[in-house]
């Protein structure tokens, strides 16, 4: 089964790649078997093609890449109803053991035991066909296309913010960074009431994408404008009611509590390895709330009815297309990180 | 001073109305004196007029009836700052006393002592000045019209409506009843992150409408289909996760958790002045919430900035303008409930 | 295996019951075996006896009765970690499909395919030993005697219904109903935070065990007193922040929210079968929050811990103890309700 | 009127204060008059006696100290109801403007525009009178003593934080600290549901008195054991639910999310005026939420029900009574830090 595999740091082949297909042979009974149509590129991707780990991720063999991912259902187990052959799907990167104490309670994304593609050891779907249970598997309504379904991973990440940030109707947001989480991040936050999100970042080419995408984003140029001085002008310096920091840079993150309203809440997604500075004085006058996110939970379903229902359209994100043959191309580009590109795909079955 | 009167039951006059113009010449520090340009016609206002009574509430003297208005601030308080003349407003009816223990506690809409417009003894707004707390008054911003700012009243019943659902993005809801309140609940809705609302109803025309007010919107006419079938086909059998009650029918009360998901929200607006049926069995086996609402309180901003955002498009509800001078002809037609009429204004100030 | 079998509506036998021991020979690798030790008399099992059914749930076949239990493990499955031979335990009696949508979002307590102890066709636990999920069984602390742990199941739905209600330290509560299970909530609700229980109740006997329980439960009697009135003499006339309506009797849920402070929480515990009459007038006028409660999710190791640690003490509760081979007088005695009685136990293994 | 004057840094007299007379000559219509008893010793009173400054706030002019209260009412407003000469009473240090932002949302204690007893220009209360708004002074029952009452505020201070927790019953806990905030704290968290509380410190001899307080507290000194083994240990390594810092040690607030479970919470109580360090990987791994929490709000009648129902003792915590003419010998030795002793208060009026 031809697959795109990460050799080791900086060496990508698209060969056969004998031991994923062998461990997909067996198909469980609450499992589904998966055409995959759609694969897109994501950061961590390109960070293990480029650096070999993450954190304590360490590509110690071949591993396939791919997280982000649409196909159709071509077998399904005896126990799955849900889902019938011919259906056309996306899928929950991460399998949780659903007897876990944290899955029990809910929260299957804190699981320590959770297997996530293209993770090491775990493989990633930049190949044929893959075996998925089908409780992690969902359905694609006929106006949601495959490009679309494959954009539902990282939009997760920004509608699991905006669910933990409890958004209220009519609340104003800060989104800090206006990378592709943020941008999914600015969008989950308006459609989940926001009536004005600041996005902020320091490349006005991806500003200017941010503003493109919704009338209630306001970009915000950190090299020109006071970021903290804006929001207070638009809210009678009374501050946003949210600030989600999706940048990632420990810079950004020490600054998250100044444009924040009292009472506020801080939403971390950026993924901070190490620790970072916390301005306690800023967060204690505002009693300021700070949510700290891991991947997203239960949301897969939520976000396919939004962009069905068109609350949500990811479609502009989605900047370049590539053919499963131009996959190590693509991560060359995708390695360069263009600055008007937000999400490259790799289509697979074409 | 001018100022439409309801002088008893089924009796209106455009007069002169002394009262009024004495109790206006004083202007308070944390006051703003406002002309009036436009004001809603609101049930409770016909209601009122053909009843001459809403429960407790007897309309003994003649009274000024209105409540939702916009207008221009023509004069400010001394320690008023947020404000100026000139400025264009909206205004929120209820007056608290800020030291109420309700108020305190951030809920000033249920304290008791709340003194309402056009709820007697207190008079409305339909005339051409009046004098208002300052921190119950809210700019309206350059893209609101005057016509948009006197809907922000009906609209916060629905805003507030969704806030206490604590509506989750992605979220499925049924509104129950297609009338004004039952519209800017849907919308609340959507703008609150419903990925879709079923909206539900015996009046063709209303369902009509909130068809055409968003592709989220799933009308139901409960004449031809059933409501908890419908939900169960579009949900795979869990049902819906919040059903707002709005029709305010003792018999549709008695059906609310028949569409509701397990874990699910009730949102009770519809005010009903007696005691309903409550299915306690069909509550209990899916542990459901109900919140009961009064009013609203802390909306207003949010409401005006979703409208300015673009988050909510109000404009398609208000199917009628009249002219001062026509205001006892608009009251008479909206008594008379025409099915295609959402919302009627009158406009003072031409 | 001598059992406590519920032959059909009136009749009990303790005699051999081949069906279970057929089904306990196999122990599947998550599960343990538990000889048991102490098991509770619920109302519920009563009403089988007396009646032959619980709404739907309707005896058919010969029945064991029994699912308040603690006993000794003396066997563990092979992928049991947290448990070994000899651990005192208690069990939780509903076993869940742990991929049911329902549990997999935390709530397997409203999974509709849990199977319950003693509720038809589920046979409960009054016999020597059974097998159970290791997940749904909990160890008991060395100062958490059999009898307690037999307690934990009743106090688990008072304990889940204050988690429900979301207590705040120091708030004032109302428990209609004197019985167990408002007992259970009265002291739930104090070990939550409740300043100030006030327990209402007809029946003086069980009124005088309630106020023996803690200083901070006042009991009311309502034959004698106006609970409404006593409750605002003592909160300045705010009324309760929480009450429990604990007695499943319509004419007392008509009532629950006249003592209710603006902006409070009703939990409905009783289980009422049938429609109740639902004041929405007074709901809304203080925009009551209400919480229908189902059994229990993720209390039984919080009520192991506060037997433990002292904040809750159930033993009071426990007024009569029998042997096995008592257990048909026993439930005799228990039919006849004797009003000084609040729970019965049988003791199996002695 | 006699009062202690903190003249500058590390002087203090005992003298006529003539400003403080002429302020309190007025009594406005929501005020009382108090006619002080008992005040404790607040370490920021010390602080401001040795340093001269807690961060922004200078001591520029003599300052009358202390804001743990407790008197009698002796005058009354003309429209306060709720109070009567002769009561009883604490008082809440704190004065809002009711009209703020802040305060009319509920959340009174993070308005800006906040006086507070004892902080600079605002004079305390180690006097013989003064005068306070009614709104924010609260009855004592007859068993709460003048001591009791002077340790609400320092109570209320743990009881926000357990109430910002939000602890469901039968948590787990941690308090880093066992100064009189951490105690406090550990008390309020028992009350609000907590099975167990891990209170850790360097010293052993604080540690010993918190060992006293409750059998659900277990005293861990960091010096001898590890405090996240600890806490594994006693949760089959799923860690605590909450986590309370309390030493305003930045080395402490570096390490709050090691001990912490899955979705758990932590509650920064130690007001740390400037940046610390933020294990961002290890609040991301457990979504862990931190709440911040400056003060408190509403909380005092609450503490006042709790400690008369008896489900807080505070009296174990007052380990030294002074007279009023002892006060400068009293901070003398406050200034110590004498390691058995918790709290300190003055008796004004014997």
């Amino acid at each position: 089964m031809k697959s795109l595999v990460l050799e080791r740091k900086g060496e990508l082949s698209l060969r056969d790649f004998p031991a994923i297909s062998k461990a997909e042979e067996t198909l469980g009974p609450r499992d589904v078997r998966i055409k995959l149509h759609t694969v897109g590129i994501c950061g961590s991707d390109v960070h293990y093609y480029t650096h070999g780990r993450i954190g304590p991720f360490v590509v110690n063999e071949p591993m396939v890449l791919g997280h982000e991912a649409a196909g159709t259902v071509i077998e399904v187990g005896q126990e799955v109803t849900h889902l019938s052959v011919g259906d056309r799907v996306c899928m929950e990167p991460g399998i949780p053991d659903p007897n876990s104490k944290a899955a029990r309670l809910g929260m299957y994304n804190i699981d320590p035991a959770v297997r996530f593609w293209a993770t090491p050891p775990i493989h990633g779907i930049l190949r044929p066909t893959c075996v998925h249970p089908a409780d992690f598997t969902f359905k694609l309504p006929d106006n949601v296309s495959f490009a679309e379904g494959a954009m539902i991973e990282p939009l997760a990440v920004g509608v699991h913010a905006a669910t933990k940030a409890r958004v209220k109707p009519g609340d104003v947001a800060v989104v800090m960074g206006a990378g592709p989480i943020g941008l999914v991040t600015a969008l989950a936050a308006i459609a989940a009431g926001c009536a004005r999100v600041f996005v902020s970042d320091i490349a006005q080419t991806k500003l200017d994408i941010a503003a493109s995408l919704s009338p209630a984003i306001v970009p915000v140029n950190v090299m020109n404008d006071n970021l903290v001085d804006t929001v207070h002008q638009h809210t009678e310096g009374w501050g946003a009611d949210i600030v989600f920091e999706a940048t990632g840079s420990p810079k950004a993150a020490a600054q998250v509590f100044e444009p924040l309203a009292p009472g506020g809440c801080v939403v971390m997604i950026g993924g901070q390895p190490d620790p970072i500075s916390y301005d306690a004085g800023a967060a204690m006058i505002r009693e300021a709330r700070v949510e700290n996110i891991f991947r997203y939970a239960h949301v897969f379903p939520r976000c396919v009815g939004m962009i069905s229902s068109g609350a949500i359209d990811v479609k502009p994100l989605i900047t370049r297309t590539f053919g499963f043959d131009e996959s190590i191309a693509a991560f060359d580009l995708a390695a360069s990180a263009p600055p008007s590109d937000v999400k490259m795909q790799i289509v697979i079955d074409e």
